[in-house]
């Protein structure tokens, strides 16, 4: 894909289109065809679980996926409705007012708007770099808490039974209260087709290596089943007569054709419950975007624009807001599909939101008998992989502290609901960073005896100097390490009182931020009044490039070593002079 | 001072007077006199801030400050009423109820005795180290714009006007409105009072100085000029009659003796709206206290136990609450008056507690006819020595971010007030770490001819081996700097297509952490796909211990080289092997 200019310039027409290559155009539109078809299941899935009628999700496929790929970065995202966003649109809207009823859809309109606003600014103000407040263990919580909100949403569309409450774990209890009322043609539907999809996910691959059939084919069988689970699901309705006979819920009618464009203005009172939800969904957007858009670019040796990214994401979301409010995002599944579909730039997503449109104007009649429970074991089984418990043992090994952030998300989510969680992530995320640098590894380091190499006097046999302190800072000075630096420095003299000589090895202190840089210079001045001479060894470029003007440097007691072993050896020299002994 | 245990045992009795040596009694005793004598003006004045009756200031000072004495580890920061908890029980307070009623005084209690419970968890919880969580030009801002707030707070006082206002700009606007009904005898001696304080705190020493006169004299002047500027005041205030015939106003009344112990539990109402500012006011307590300790620790070679200091100030704020609710903290005049007053050990602090109980119950009639304007002129000078100008010029000249967070802070208390600016000031410090951290320096570096050192291309002349890319990275890698990482590894491999060998130089990488580890891993396999071999170098202890047992390790393409050298070595021979010739 050709280089990009690196400011977010907003030519007519992308580039991508100016310099595409016709050699291209078969693979595109096949695979945008197929990418079209096969996201159908989860389109109208995702759009039952955001609360809002089904049909939205096919809708949301079209015009903001063109809106993307006109102003976006990336070539091979597939954008559409994604589970986050949905079930956050649902978690908030949803104790304010009936999922599906005309104030709801006008209220997500206006939550994807405002949404798709900011994330634009958010290009704009070139705040990608905020996507960087998240610890990848902090994401894996957070995705896995609100899979579980994703599931216990779901459960009373697969018992067939009407629950409500303002939070997930009040639709809980008021679905236990009501559990009597399950349909068992609707659970049987509902747990069928959950099997089904769980069997064929988790379990076709693997038959399929093990009998010796071919994979690849296998995992074609894969991809397509969802469709293929709905379509059977249809023909038994239909053909039972389930829908009418046993009154199992169904998608309902649907307007042939798309849906009109909505104008409407969110009123002040409507902007003041929409803004936090908003912020926290461009957040969430801004998070997940770049984070794909990043992983894709390096696989397929892309160059991404962040900023650029999220004004398409922002674009996009603002036309979904036109089309019945369901905010879009780039999908995980959606995108590994586009790619095993063959895509090989945005004409792909172009070609699907044309194939998208063809279908829904061709005729959406048969969706008006899918069963909802059917669509809600799609959703269930989506989310069911969206729980990554690989992730927290593999923290556990590595970091347990990332691991205690990661269950510190997951738990945010599940008890506070998604924005606090989000709020909760971010916060573990730095109290994580600030704990770690807390607490700095300081090592008193020597000489290995016949060398010039120094190594921690724990580690090795190594010699000293009389009354010289070697002291190795590994860690970066800044305000929230140095009482820890301090504290260390001050034990260290308070066991040897011969000390006259502390050199500092600054060789692994990338920074030195102003309130390092004055409390150096504190302690260059205390320990001048005792008569310890203070040296610095080692300062890196960029670091000595900054002091060399700050009052640290005028003051030093001591002298700037080039490198250890010249302060070593200067510091040898002295003794040996003032004693006038050879001392090795 | 004698060693305390690391654990925050509360014995018995304190290990200082345990362990106390006679000949230090009479210095003590000597210093705690004079302290309590010089600090009674600051005590009537911060108590007149806080909106309290002015002799709580000095109660504040008795039975406090045994309590800190007690269960503290500082030995030298003596304890009192300090301007910002005054400045930030007025504004918190002001606004609900009339400063010196019966109301506002049992909150003000309230709010003590939660603030002071606060700070003995922190300290029981050893969360000491949250005091690390602002950087210096942060605090300076949020000092000097506390400042700005205290000034505003006392110009009522120096007008004798009556001015009203939930918030410091209310009142500024009210007191502007009411600006005619000033009372000229007041103004004049609010005026007259300011500058004879300022002349003496920045000219009396240099005028010393220059004249030849003996300077250690003239800062003992400049220490007991408050007193001075009090005692003529009250003469004058008697002499002429100044608040019987000219209405200027008077502390008023004092009740004999120490006022009684009043008991209360604030209501849960009154704890739902004392909650935040009892935190926020237990976090700047913390900061502030921990942060005077450590200076002085260092000056005077003892160690500072953070978190059992912390334990002292609460109990001291604890004990505070019951004696009318004036909170206190270690005051830096104060404390500075200490140690030139001689004292050597909490001797001194107890002495200077004893001779107040004494002041206090010989008499107090004395204070009844002090102006207010006189105790607010010194609150103003005192707010004007808080303004730190000098920091913020050294931090724009050393490193601007920390500049601007300074900025930040200043102003997010003069606009948001004294909690949302502590707030502002912890996102800043955090945000500019974050910002920072997102820039890491990342150098492409070569080997100088001739020797076994390295250095960036850009600096010296180098050279490097074609195919094979060299990168140090001068940061620890975290969740904040990953995309900074990739994009710029990316941006090198798009530069030169030929690189099949990229190697990664760790001897600045102080820590890896999960989210780095994951996408380094991710990167050696999308390179793999691509032909290129990833190889480490110098990778550091702590780093390789628990990288040893991770994916990456166990993946990586391919090798873990000791030296940077020895990688250049071994690159260079397997192309000598492959072409068959020498490259020098």
């Amino acid at each position: 894909m050709p280089h990009h200019s690196k400011r977010a310039t907003l030519s007519v027409l992308p580039l991508w289109l100016v310099h595409y290559r016709r050699e291209n155009l078969s693979s595109d539109i096949v695979a945008g065809a197929i990418l079209a078809i096969l996201v159908i299941p989860q389109s109208l899935a995702y759009a039952l679980l955001a609360g809002l009628p089904p049909q939205v999700g096919l809708y949301a496929s079209i015009l903001p996926v063109i809106a993307y790929i006109w102003l976006g970065s990336s070539s091979l995202q597939a954008l559409g409705p994604v589970a986050i966003t949905s079930i956050m649109t649902y978690a908030v809207l949803s104790p304010l007012m009936a999922p599906g009823s005309p104030q709801y859809i006008t209220m997500a309109a206006g939550l994807c708007l405002l949404s798709g606003l900011m994330t634009m600014a958010f290009g704009f103000l070139r705040l990608g770099f905020l996507s960087q407040l998240l610890s990848r263990p902090v994401v894996s919580g957070f995705i896995s808490g609100s899979a579980v909100l994703i599931i216990i949403s779901q459960l009373k569309f697969l018992l067939g039974v009407q629950a409500t409450g303002s939070n997930s774990w009040q639709s809980l209890l008021s679905l236990l209260e009501h559990v009597q009322q399950t349909n068992p043609v609707t659970l049987t539907l509902g747990i069928s087709a959950l099997l089904w999809l769980m069997l064929s996910r988790y379990g076709l691959v693997p038959l399929a290596s093990r009998l010796g059939w071919n994979t690849k084919r296998a995992e074609v069988w894969v991809r397509v089943m969802p469709l293929v689970v709905l379509a059977t699901a249809s023909v038994a309705m239909v053909a039972l007569e389930l829908d009418t006979r046993h009154q199992v819920a169904v998608v309902g009618a649907i307007k042939e054709g798309l849906g009109g464009i909505h104008f409407f203005l969110p009123g002040l009172d409507d902007l003041r419950t929409l803004f936090a939800p908003a912020l926290i969904m461009a957040f969430i957007g801004t998070v997940q975007n770049i984070t794909m858009g990043q992983a894709l670019a390096a696989k397929y040796r892309e160059r991404l624009e962040p900023n650029r990214e999220l004004v398409g994401l922002g674009a996009a979301n603002v036309v979904a807001a036109f089309y019945s409010g369901m905010p879009v995002g780039g999908g995980l599944s959606r995108t590994a599909i586009n790619l095993a579909a063959g895509a090989r730039t945005p004409m792909a997503s172009l070609s699907a939101a044309i194939s998208m449109l063809l279908i829904v104007l061709a005729g959406t009649h048969w969706f008006a008998r899918l069963p909802l429970a059917v669509l809600a074991a799609s959703i269930v089984v989506a989310a069911i992989s969206m729980i990554d418990l690989k992730a927290f043992v593999q923290a556990w090994n590595y970091d347990r502290a990332d691991a205690l952030a990661l269950l510190g998300a997951a738990a945010g989510v599940l008890l506070l609901g998604l924005e606090l969680g989000i709020a909760t992530g971010i916060l573990l995320s730095l109290v994580t960073l600030l704990v770690r640098a807390s607490t700095p590894h300081i090592a008193v380091i020597g000489r290995i005896v016949g060398t010039e190499h120094f190594r921690n006097v724990e580690r090795h046999g190594v010699e000293t100097i009389p009354g010289a302190l070697f002291l190795r800072i590994d860690e970066s000075l800044f305000f929230g390490n140095l009482n820890a630096v301090e504290a260390r420095l001050s034990a260290e003299l308070m066991k040897d009182a011969r000390i006259c000589d502390l050199v500092l090895i600054m060789s692994a202190v990338n920074r030195v931020d102003t309130t390092a840089m004055e409390a150096l210079t504190d302690v260059n001045r205390d320990l001048s009044a005792r008569g310890i001479r203070l040296h610095l060894a080692e300062v890196k470029g960029p670091v000595q490039d900054r002091l060399l003007h700050s009052p640290l440097w005028k003051a030093l007691s001591g002298k700037v070593h080039m490198s250890v072993n010249s302060a070593f050896e200067t510091l040898a020299a002295e003794r040996r002079v003032d004693t006038g002994l050879y001392v090795i």
